[in-house]
């Protein structure tokens, strides 16, 4: 899993008929300290998750393991919100 | 699941007969700010896009997960055409 | 998916029973405009590929959706010989 | 699967409920000789590791054949704690 | 798969019991020419591959497709050893 900041939203209306009702959104990747690590995912948000916030999100397969991607072509979740990481006994983010 | 451009379109007659009837597209990869990332990949069209147009894509066993990829040796597949996407608070891209 | 080309061969006789029968090729990663990517694969051959061929061939558990790579330790496979691809109204390669 | 050693945990109360009980550890990738690879993975702990400890994880759908992890939206985990590895006719580590 | 280089051995006692009986080795791997590619794998061995071998190895849910590793949290196994691969018309390995 990897940690990330939700950047963006994206809408797209023409689509694979499972795509429906899934939330999209732009992912930052974050590396191990809170910094950008320069690439990014969309996810499906399975957590409410909002523009800003720092979440936690899987991929590959099981990216399908939450109720709302369950069997849907979607290779990316996000499925926690980060309250605090720490590393190397200090606190990198705390929300 | 990434973003990317169709660039291009692909014909291959002799394949695994699980691949007949799959529309293959080439895909080139964009980043979170709609910039070329200096990748690709082949993708199976399962939303009719056509060259020019901007995708969202899935990857991995994710990429089986619509009707016209099922059980076949796919391992990409476009499955949305996006329609606008916002990061930072600005539009990146409006179709 | 990805392209490559066929440049070699692999002979392995002590290996998983399950591999028995599979034909190995070593496979050059190409990029969207058919120029050397700089990496490569070992694939099994599904279609009949011979060395010097363009082909496509797909990764991960989407590689065990052919007959012959069915529930075998294989991670790759070449699943269709490239007739011609067309990348930005031009064509890159016609076999 | 990859070496790694735990440089720190994450706290996430709002996340997909199968997520609930995991302990969630921060991984800083190690190469073949035990240097930092400069990246990391979170993962989850199926093995009671420490922050500071040698790990092995595996990824990806192999991260959910544990007990603790079985089909949970989690794509690594921690399922070895390492004694020892030796390279090149050298031990790198040990614990 | 990938072609690599059994260069070491690793030991874990506390592990998840499902690893309980695996062979773990460090795969350093190869490049298409035979030369050290800048990374390495650890993998289950499922043929019983010795330091200094060649050999074969599979990634991701197909490295669970041999009997030694079915159902395993396990991500990469040795399912070859190479007897010999040619690239571009030249023998780049014989055992």
């Amino acid at each position: 899993m990897n940690l990330g900041k939700v950047t963006g939203t994206l809408v797209a209306s023409r689509k694979e008929p499972l795509m429906e009702g899934l939330a999209l959104l732009v992912v930052r990747q974050l590396d191990e300290h809170g910094s950008e690590a320069g690439g990014y995912v969309v996810a499906a948000d399975s957590v409410g998750a909002g523009v800003g916030e720092v979440v936690l999100y899987a991929s590959g397969s099981s990216a399908r393991q939450t109720l709302s991607t369950k069997d849907k072509p979607c290779d990316a979740v996000i499925m926690a919100i980060v309250d605090q990481w720490d590393v190397d006994g200090e606190t990198v983010y705390v929300k």
